[in-house]
């Protein structure tokens, strides 16, 4: 029976094993958390139907069991070809192909320091957020309820500074997502997102975005916060322009919200110059093509699924996953 | 052997034919037209690689044919269960699953009467460019060079008035590669993008938005235009908002591009209807769920793939289409 190395138990390494299983393929799965699920896991419900994520990672769990399908957790790739896996323990995983879905890193909020995150208390992330949301218990560092709430979009996204120029894409529906949260949550705060562009191009986003703005009474800002202080009294100060009326803004906020961007994986370089494949300027896995050859790396037998070539949401990871399984399979003649 | 019943000759439907053939399932594509191949056939190339459609397209068609696999032209679905489709003639085809990839339909410029296509000289659509660009001659009525060029962004998309609130999504990419391929061939002329926001969401278009700015010099105005109206020398001049400067603008240009957006086909309600299916507020057809059953409608046997369901780029849908092969395949138990 042939075998298949899948890099990465998240979402699309999931789905890639068991589309392979379901062929008549061996797949491994090698993962090097603790468990299958990857950042879905720091998820608690998802745009734009408010979905839990619990409820996609269960059931993707539960088809991985019960196909047998075997998983190396706590186990990395310190590099790859398409005939074997080279583990960092020095073992050597043998296989006919590999499909990479080793996913992204989350951009790191404290790099960006005029927003003060990891220093000022009240300056949170999207993921800090989640995990409250997960929690059941969202508030303030001292455990007060916020009144006025800062939404801050594109943090480590469409920015030249920090070397991260692609879009997110994720990002500013996440953002309407978890300001309509916020709302429910606290419904006499004032909420404000402020964007440069709201990206809003999925089923159902832009509807939910009008809502966010109808039903909610969110505001919109088109303008980027420039800079964040402490005040005397543990609020979070911040400075921007609104560039729909060209002023200068400062107002103080309960809490402001960094909603952070994905970017490649630091060992994304690594695992690209040992295996020859290519890489996108923004150190993401350039595919084949963007069209017939989306899912296939430049190296045969060696493919690709999920947001290891680019921010993707889950449908999206999910679906690639497919295409990248079946792929496999026609190149082992399955 | 099973058979299934594609609806839809485009991308997403002979990607869908080509999967289900390869597992050993008998697809038949019904295609309203006289020829495979959907919208794509009238475009030029495609973002953000600049790849021709027609190497696309024509290797699909190669595939089909080499697989033998059975298309019926010129033959129109009236209504469908899973268990057969009632062709517009009064035949019935057989089969034991459906995948709906019956497409979109692009929006009327002429109904936003206040931009004047269909009336004034010089005023096109990005698909009237792209027959253009097909043709290699892209000129004025007159056939001179234009010198100034204004493409209109989310004409028929984001937009209450005409009921279509959602948003189109390739279309502000289609607007920067087509704005990049008139100063290609125009270099001295002025190109302005008027927009509401630039979705920039995909691997490389946030890149490509960029070098449009700063290579090709391509003016961005967030503004839409209300009114286009002709001069007597044969030009056409719009009237606009700056938002960002909160000016009022009047200028005269040679060529006004209306970017249109995609829609739901009318046929959807009729075909919802006789098969049980769900439609979203939009027309477009409703996916079980945006996640692990993003392929399959809510009537067992019932598969979708691409625009059928929402706006897609090509990428999207032929994964959408591997996607929904297979899923039609494990409900056949093939």
């Amino acid at each position: 029976m042939k075998r298949v190395a899948v890099i990465g138990g998240g979402v699309a390494g999931m789905q890639t094993a068991l589309r392979l299983a379901e062929q008549g393929i061996e797949p491994v799965i090698i993962e090097k958390e603790a468990e299958l699920g990857g950042k879905l896991r720091g998820w608690h419900v998802l745009f734009p139907s408010f979905t839990p994520a619990s409820e996609i990672l269960t059931e993707l769990r539960r088809r991985v069991a019960e196909r047998g399908i075997e998983v190396l957790t706590q186990t990395e790739a310190a590099g790859f070809t398409r005939e074997g896996v080279r583990l960092t323990d020095g073992r050597t995983i043998a296989c006919d192909s590999v499909v990479l879905c080793s996913g992204f890193t989350l951009f790191d909020a404290s790099i960006k320091e005029e927003y003060g995150y990891g220093i000022y208390d009240n300056v949170f992330t999207t993921v800090d957020i989640e995990r409250m949301l997960n929690e059941g218990r969202v508030a303030k560092a001292d455990g007060s309820r916020p009144k006025r709430i800062a939404f801050l979009h594109c943090v480590g996204s469409r920015d030249e500074k920090v070397c991260q120029q692609h879009c997110s894409k994720v990002c500013c529906i996440t953002g309407v997502k978890q300001a309509m949260e916020m709302k429910q949550l606290f419904p006499d705060a004032d909420v404000f997102n402020f964007y440069m562009d709201i990206r809003m191009f999925g089923p159902g986003y832009e509807e939910m975005y009008r809502e966010a703005q109808q039903k909610y009474n969110i505001h919109f800002i088109r303008g980027r916060i420039s800079e964040a202080s402490p005040t005397i009294d543990g609020r979070v100060q911040i400075k921007a322009e609104d560039t729909l009326t060209g002023r200068p803004l400062r107002m103080s906020v309960d809490m402001l919200i960094l909603i952070v961007g994905m970017r490649a994986n630091d060992d994304n370089a690594v695992l690209a110059e040992g295996a020859g494949l290519h890489r996108a300027p923004s150190g993401f896995m350039a595919p084949r093509d963007m069209f017939l050859g989306n899912v296939k790396s430049n190296v045969e037998g060696i493919f690709y699924a999920g947001t290891v070539t680019a921010p993707k949401n889950i449908g999206e990871s999910l679906n690639e996953a497919t295409a990248a399984a079946d792929a496999a399979a026609r190149y082992l003649g399955a």
